[in-house]
């Protein structure tokens, strides 16, 4: 039986990898629809590719673009946030691979479950901001969240099998980013092109950023606390520069599982997509005579305060999660406009996390307003 | 419900870890049957502890000690090679434990299968010599066979919830032994105290022999290929000197599983006992930063010709696997007692299989012969 897919966001890495999986398994995998952000060019080449039944792009100035290239061809054309909005609802297709940046993935997230499709989830903003919300309404209509993410799909891979009650811990490995060997006293000097340079994974502008600063690490704990349903207190980052090991499990027994191969983001897609099944299409060759060694270390809360403000702001609970991300997604954009200094990335989250009121136990509607409310404190503070 | 135990060969190195495993979870489990090979003492000391229905010591001489001993308690005592067969044959327990070192472990395992007994093995010997009867009857009586070796309970562990269908590969881990980075011109002069020095793993003196020469991996891999019904071709040796990844196991589509934590018996013992449940009772503390590096190189089969010859007796099939296993065993007791040389285990190992003629399809009784056969073997060739 063929799986219909929807991929939101499928011109970022995670959407190019995605059609390079459903290439590869083209006699099990069909595309119904696509979103992009701006990238029309990118947009119109894989809808020429896949023949989807609709797109959408966000950028309405790309709409007339991708409309006319389009032309000679069956497909809709949808555009604007309404647009992607619109299609996530959309409810003949299996499954919906959510693999929107940032804040803005959420609400497709939300719309997807409301419409009662099974969630394949990169944009690990949908489970920070609205870790509960999101859980709770999976489960409520018996929705699966599969992780997209190489950390968290380690994990769900250690997990396979095992009972819930005899996990003891998940340890999140991290590389530590292209700064963890830098001296700390230099980090004012950082410029985008030194944070867009990641030591171990291929991935887009905001996320290098963030894996940088280790915010990566801090929203990927948040996003593990509410995908396994696990204690904070029971996660623990590991840093370990080479990546291949993508994540442990301890369990109760001390016995640790881990889940590693040279990083590749395809096989946590198709893993994703086809879960319980794996599919016999071999993505990388791991070769660990080749790979050598691999080095293990303490993460340094001091250097990389991102990681310590997102731990903060999950045992702060409400909307501190959300409030956290959209300020450090905001400043991030502003470091790359090179508005602000590589420091003031963290120093705005706290200082916005002290200033903006959080709401306990917020609906999807508080949640959502938080993107507006992070976005006018940014403002006034760097104008 | 209480598990009742038979644990055979209780006084080595798993014997002990088995009885610690026990204590620790004494309100689920009872030892019923103790055997031991010559050590008394041991054998003594453990019986009034735990109070077994009946007890066995391989060595007749040792008989009346024992008796003596324990002639204030209720306890049984057996003795010489019958009297631990009478014992591996007792149905009134839930599992046999058959840490028993060597060839002499095989009949024992067969006799707890006969009798409807799952298996906890640690007796490798009985999957090398007669792997396919050992598991054709486990099948057979719908029976298990639950691997105690650190890397096949790693293996069997990586294994949980996964397609037998999606298995690519096993990646069989060993630190190399203690002459890994010696000069291969040297081996000539290794004493056996040199090789009684293991780098991670605190054994008996057989098995830190065979670490050394590699054989022990060699007797693995076989064991591996009866115990997961898997192609030689797709069981891979990774040397691994930090042993803190137990094994592996690779996947069709790349994933690779790999079950670690600081070296300790007492885990997988346990797994075994309670499988497929875990028990809440850690015995180490995996710390990754403590650990700081692990490093992976390919096997030296040359330096190491043992694991050569397993690979080779193994392809060769038939008794080969059962010969090449009881002259080593020899060989090494011959080592040990300063009666030849190092180099020598490989090369009476490779002569045995060229000339001790190889029988195809065996039975239990023509395995079992093999031990008389290669001893007279041994004696001809170091008198």
């Amino acid at each position: 039986m063929i799986k219909e897919l929807t991929i939101l966001g499928s011109t970022g890495s995670i959407g190019t990898n995605t059609l390079k999986v459903i290439e590869a398994n083209q006699n099990l995998l069909k595309v119904k629809y696509l979103t992009a952000g701006s990238n029309a060019e990118e947009l119109i080449k894989q809808s020429l590719q896949v023949n989807p039944k609709s797109v959408a792009i966000t950028d309405d100035s790309k709409y007339l673009q991708v409309k006319e290239a389009l032309s000679g061809t069956e497909i809709e054309v949808l555009s604007g946030r309404e647009g992607i909005l619109e299609i996530s609802k959309q409810e003949d297709v299996d499954l919906v691979l959510n693999s929107i940046v940032g804040a803005p993935g959420l609400e497709p997230t939300y719309n997807a479950l409301m419409a009662g499709k099974d969630i394949a989830l990169s944009n690990k903003e949908s489970l920070v901001m609205a870790g509960e919300i999101i859980m709770d309404l999976a489960k409520q209509k018996g929705l699966q969240i599969l992780p997209v993410d190489s950390e968290h799909s380690a994990i769900f891979q250690c997990l396979v099998g095992e009972d819930k009650e005899s996990v003891n811990k998940l340890l999140l490995t991290g590389s530590g980013g292209p700064f963890r060997i830098r001296d700390f006293s230099t980090f004012d000097e950082i410029k985008p092109e030194n944070a867009l340079k990641h030591p171990t994974w291929a991935m887009g502008r905001k996320i290098t950023i963030d894996s940088s600063t280790m915010m990566n690490k801090g929203l990927e704990v948040i996003e593990a606390k509410w995908l396994f349903d696990i204690d904070l207190d029971n996660i623990e980052v590991v840093i370990h520069p080479q990546s291949i090991i993508h994540s442990m499990v301890e369990f109760v027994d001390g016995s640790i599982k881990a889940q590693l191969g040279l990083p590749d983001m395809k096989l946590p897609i198709q893993y994703a997509i086809f879960y319980p099944e794996r599919k016999n299409i071999k993505w990388e060759n791991t070769n660990f005579a080749k790979i050598g060694k691999m080095t293990f270390e303490e993460p340094d809360f001091k250097k990389f305060p991102c990681l310590k403000l997102a731990y903060d702001s999950l045992n702060r609970g409400g909307t501190a999660p959300a409030i956290l991300n959209v300020v450090n997604e905001e400043a991030v954009y502003a470091f790359l406009d090179g508005k602000i200094k590589y420091t003031d990335i963290p120093k705005l989250i706290e200082k916005a996390l002290s200033k903006i009121n959080v709401t306990d136990d917020p609906n999807i509607h508080q949640i959502l307003e938080i993107e507006q409310i992070a976005k006018e404190f940014i403002k006034i503070e760097i104008g």
